[in-house]
């Protein structure tokens, strides 16, 4: 390939005056940016100027391209079987990953899952893995790909070599206004994706109160821009909408989570959690070739979960990665708050729950200790949600609304007052809004 | 006042969203990219926000007084008489403040000049008055007191203590594509003549192929917005709106401009160039209570020059700045090219000159080695235009249509083929458009 040389300047002004990049354009700034040659402030201006103007399905399905190409891509070909990912926009209670993974890989599929941790309201999955005494998620590409070819699933964070642009893009919206733009969400996360060395991915687009996206329209718009970025790299992408507004589950928190997620490949999750599960591990299932149609992946879904096979493959991970495999049958060793706290419907209080405010709850734990404000914030597992009640289900005084695991009676408190303001009631049954209410093919 | 803590990126974000900003915020801007707190990657994500959501004529008011406000304001209250200067946008041939300077200090006005260098295809008034020999146009505040208070006028670089925050933004501004946005021009612009001190000032606003302003209506919004500007600062200012398709005068250059304006002062200037100078030298004699109205303005300056008066204040400001005073009776000391290249219509030509395109005569000047690609560039003093011909002059095979002075046969040829572009014939006489389009008081 021939290396043009550009002026940051001339691509700013392009994009600031509505017209579209060229590929070598955009290549150019998703190396600049990375090797210097794009200044941090000619970045901003540029995202600012994408932020406004927009990018054509094309543009980014490049910028996807060039980013992912900003550093190592991971190579899995020479692995037998469907490598197929899953990865979630976020939400509050969203265990997803730590159940699908090990589910999938039981029924055949490989998966090759690299995570982020939780920031603000919302949890992330390598920081609920770290509960788990032991569990190591900081591994390198060989040790990645040696556990994935062994148990078939490996769980990790990003490697700095993967994606250096996105790290560097990422750092900077985050400080410059420029986050919520589609064309740029959707580069973020399908480079990070693509890299990983996969064949199919199945995405839970989130929206609603808990979410990132808070409009549905924005998530259908967001669904839709991923999946043709994966049909333009030739990697056949689903995406699914669902619906965000009561947490995920009943648990919420990092030990609380990992108890309902093996609780879950027990056979014995909360119903919404198990629906939005199956149903993203079934599409994986099918992508893979694993199984035909949803129908047969049920079946296997069901018969893995069954004859434990499923949490078998949970149990051969955390050996893999350092995690002590005892947690599967023993949860006490998992990090335990000092104190329970059960929050009860207040005296006066009848009909049915009609709203459990999932962004209040995810403060709620933020305020026990168990979020993080910062990047470079250390994260409480023992703190958290359990026994949340659920939109539609019956209250009458003293009815558990949920039971906080506290380290401290001040902190208690507060994330109490904001679980009573999560919780709303009313006289009649509310209309149960559906869970899952789009695919994306 | 308060010191109030605001983030960057909150700022940002509301003029993303088409808000307008506070007082204090815009402060916080001003002040944030001199000191650091105001990182130059979000100080350009929020000058591109602006690029595209614009500014109110109170966030430009407050811009502009917070930018003056980031360096050292002169105050020059105590020195007697009307402190009056003028500012134009730019454009190829513009010698007028050489002229104009001198003549409204012999009118009785005090002019402190802050001027800038030459960038592109525009020249600048610090390098036409470094042209003559030992003409020192970096004094200190003090030294430019001083000579303004014994001459009358002063025409010096702007200080590095003067408006930090406008060379901060512009050197952002040019390598992110957010020059050309009305209100920081304005910003940019206003803050720099309100810290010199100034009772009021005109402004002349350029506008065609040689100006930074193509299209009128553009350069009636930034002449607007500087008048607003003015009157919110408690400063009357005047804009007129100049039309420049053709280089003003028959002089571009260093040396040849020098030339031109002191024939100017000796009452043998063009047409053109002393119609555009003594208008705005008029209108600051007005608006500095000199002249009563513009009748008297022009009686006073047709005085000034028929008896030596203005040239005399031109030979005392080339004293009091250290350059030789000679050069008003001897051009010969100025720096002189090695050779003289006349370039003449061509076998066939006849009619009228219908164009005579500015841009293009500034690009034969860039040729020739007299202008400045980057700010680092030196210029060659002694190239240049002379005896250019206007647009409406017959011409016949043979007729002179510039005089080209030359340090090298290569670039005088290159600047031959940009005269040859630039000049054009129609067979008709062509009408003539006015010069002087409009004055916002």
């Amino acid at each position: 390939m021939s290396s043009p040389a550009f002026f940051p300047q001339d691509i700013i002004i392009r994009k600031r005056d509505g017209g579209a990049l060229t590929k070598d354009e955009i290549e150019f700034f998703a190396r600049g940016v990375v090797n210097g040659q794009f200044a941090d402030y000619q970045a901003t201006a540029l995202l600012m100027a994408i932020f406004w103007r927009g990018m054509t399905p094309q543009e980014t399905a490049w910028l996807t391209d060039a980013m992912m190409r900003s550093g190592d891509v991971i190579d899995l070909r020479d692995l037998p079987g469907a490598k197929v990912d899953k990865h979630s926009t976020g939400g509050v209670g969203d265990k997803v990953s730590l159940i699908l993974a090990p589910l999938a890989a039981a029924c055949g599929l490989k998966v090759p899952m690299m995570s982020g941790r939780g920031l603000g309201h919302t949890g992330g999955t390598l920081d609920k893995l770290e509960a788990i005494p032991g569990f190591r998620v900081m591994l390198d590409v060989p040790e990645f790909r040696a556990i994935l070819q062994k148990v078939g699933l490996a769980m990790i964070g990003q490697t700095p070599q993967v994606v250096p642009a996105d790290r560097k893009l990422y750092s900077l919206r985050d400080v410059t206004g420029t986050v919520e733009c589609i064309p740029l969400i959707c580069a973020s996360i399908m480079s990070k994706k693509l890299a990983e060395g996969i064949d199919s991915l199945v995405l839970d687009v989130k929206f609603g109160k808990g979410a990132f996206m808070k409009k549905k329209e924005d998530a259908l718009t967001l669904a839709r821009a991923m999946v043709a970025v994966g049909k333009a790299g030739g990697k056949p992408v689903w995406a699914q909408l669902t619906a965000m507004n009561q947490p995920l589950g009943r648990a919420a928190g990092h030990t609380t989570e990992v108890i309902e997620s093996i609780e879950c490949l027990k056979g014995r999750g909360p119903a919404d959690l198990m629906e939005v599960t199956l149903a993203l591990t079934g599409h994986m299932l099918v992508l893979g070739g694993v199984a035909p149609d949803m129908a047969a992946a049920k079946k296997q879904m069901a018969a893995a979960i069954a004859n434990g096979s499923a949490l078998q493959k949970f149990r051969e991970m955390c050996v893999a990665q350092g995690g002590d495999p005892r947690v599967v049958d023993d949860y006490s060793i998992l990090p335990t708050a000092k104190k329970l706290l059960e929050v009860k419907a207040p005296v006066g209080a009848s009909g049915f729950v009609s709203e459990v405010d999932a962004l209040k709850c995810g403060h709620a734990i933020m305020a026990l200790g168990g979020g993080r404000a910062a990047v470079t914030d250390k994260v409480d597992h023992a703190v958290g949600l359990a026994d949340l009640i659920k939109i539609g289900e019956p209250v009458a005084p003293g009815t558990r609304l949920c039971t906080l695991h506290i380290n401290d009676d001040a902190r208690g408190t507060r994330a109490e007052a904001l679980i009573r303001e999560a919780v709303k009631f009313t006289p009649t049954q509310p209309p149960l809004e559906p869970l899952i209410q789009d695919l994306i093919t």
